[in-house]
């Protein structure tokens, strides 16, 4: 079979233990996953807009996104033609690999970070750079020291998974006069929503250096991961090209008409991140007290140094009912991602957490 | 900017418009969309289950389509572990180039044929040799002479789309013969739910052929194109591939839940095949009084050769709310395609067509 002989050399990405797998594989009542960084309520606001659509689920939805294009549009005070939208900002990422590189083309990106960079990179057949981190954070001047002429796109997660850090104004502005003007930047921006004041004005800076894809979604703050739907801000030209290598009708009916939902119920955000605020701040205080380490983070997720492999951990938590994140995937093999969720699950969490604790120690 | 210089040649998809868009353009209270060969009704059956999965609509989608995948192998009687999903049978084309296609490697396609292949092809840097139809039919014995020790795939629409012609089991039979054992056969069965008796068994096929992969939709037959689902079917090693390639939550929930439902009700397709062809032979009965040529269709739409440009017809018909399909992009600028609606959408259709055709007589 001729297929591609480097997908051999690839791994794929393991998501986090979908709560309907633990289901089926133990007999729990009670299941809270706390493993992929979704907020722990439903926007029940869209019911409405999801009814009214079925009626029109029989047609291909619009491949431009109309509607949803000019309010987003109107959201940010940004051209409608300046965004793209993806089956998730997953897609964004691939769209911009598939648009921008040819094999041996070189992309760098920080490590550990976000798995699907380095996955997608290599299966478009780039060369991945990794730049370590420096405690938990990007290292940005390392990373400018690695652009060659080679250099496509560099991706940078901000705020950062797993490790959920920022990197500021200041220091992304101190960046941006490091990278030549031909060099894509490609900023995540998955959880910017969470972010703290300080965050850096992608929008704006777009303004001054075209070459760059803002890429958010509506899987986090807005609590629509089932539904696939994110998109990216650039300039125009990257646009044409991102929509120029998209399948024609890559976002569902029930995606555009529930984000559109999404972006005229501006207070379920604010909500959604000052109760994350508060319940990161409860696990702050208890972490704190179990004495173990981690980063604070900027996002609605929190990474906890273990010092020791997390394995049975995490095994121990799922005969709890609770599903952690182990990144043995991302090199941490002693470390594991918990996701800030309500005061139940955070509390059972703690719990369960302190109880593994003791017995180790015994 | 470094994005790909190859993407200035390709020529993005225009899909059929959708009726949203018209309504935007023109002040009309009614119109027929017979544009996208999608059915002209809802499955109004999955509204329990769409309401049902708003609960989870926080959290990723099963990577996997665990339930779905398992209810489609028994429906089929296959191994679960050979079918692949995708956001539409679009994204099983996508994933198999992207598994496959290597620079300059060789696909080939049948021309006019499904704009897609040729597209996605150039877009990850093949070379797309075409072979021009026959009598609206694949010429196979064309294509198996077309057979280099480059080709990696070898597209085939069937039933065919614009044609709606399709290739009967002992045609396929002698063209499987001639097509050697490592070059992949992509069969795109997105309308075979409406082909007749004497269609190849593509699946019984695969049990001798593993180098293959059927790609099959719920957007047609099922009624859900605002969805976004298709799969392939193929072997497990392929499977494999194309979901190493793939995006890790590329088949949204709802799609999920709604599939799984639409297999529940089996009634639902007879009810629309069989809907499909009393209306289809109303079309046929009418344009034949016309004295206008179509070759006769094995799915849902019907191609009619007008013998004459027919961007004014196109035009026409808006004015009068009925969107069929101009096929310029196919070079098929005297053609247009028609998907069967309802009845009041046909006569409709074929009252408008008619008082076009009188119009120019005149």
């Amino acid at each position: 079979m001729q297929y591609r002989k480097e997908l051999d050399k690839i791994n794929s990405y393991k998501p986090g233990k979908p709560i309907e797998e633990l289901r089926r594989q133990k007999k729990l009542t009670k299941i809270y996953k706390l493993a992929s960084n979704e907020i722990p309520f439903q926007p029940a606001f869209i019911k409405n807009v999801v009814n009214k659509e079925l009626k029109n689920i029989n047609r291909y939805p619009e491949s431009t996104c109309f509607y949803l294009r000019d309010k987003l549009a109107k959201n940010f005070k940004i051209n409608p033609d300046s965004i793209v939208f993806g089956n998730g900002s997953d897609e964004i990422i691939t769209l911009a690999l598939k648009a921008f590189i040819d094999k041996k083309d070189e992309v760098i990106i920080a490590y550990p970070s976000f798995l699907v960079y380095q996955i997608q990179a290599e299966i478009f057949g780039a060369k991945v750079i990794k730049v370590p981190l420096e405690n938990y954070s990007y290292c940005l001047g390392k990373i400018a020291k690695k652009i060659t002429k080679k250099t496509k796109i560099i991706f940078i997660a901000n705020p950062d998974n797993p490790t959920g850090t920022y990197i500021n104004q200041e220091k992304m502005d101190d960046f941006l006069k490091k990278v030549p003007k031909d060099v894509l930047l490609f900023f995540d921006e998955a959880y910017f929503e969470f972010a703290p004041e300080d965050f850096p004005k992608s929008i704006e800076i777009l303004t001054r250096r075209k070459n760059m894809i803002i890429a958010r979604t509506f899987s986090k703050a807005y609590g629509l991961a089932g539904l696939r739907i994110g998109y990216g801000i650039t300039s125009k030209k990257i646009a044409q090209l991102l929509n120029k290598v998209r399948e024609p009708f890559n976002v569902n009916r029930i995606a555009q008409v529930s984000a559109q939902a999404a972006l005229e119920n501006k207070d379920f955000v604010k909500k959604v991140v000052s109760f994350i605020n508060k319940e990161k701040s409860y696990l702050y205080k208890n972490l704190d007290r179990l004495g173990v380490f981690y980063p604070k983070s900027a996002t609605n997720f929190i990474l906890v140094d273990f010092k020791k492999d997390t394995k049975k951990l995490y095994e121990y938590m799922l005969d709890q009912g609770i599903i952690i994140r182990e990144l043995s995937g991302w090199g941490l093999g002693n470390f594991f991602r918990v996701t800030v969720g309500t005061r139940t699950q955070n509390r059972k969490f703690i719990k369960s957490f302190e109880n593994y604790i003791r017995r180790i120690r015994k």
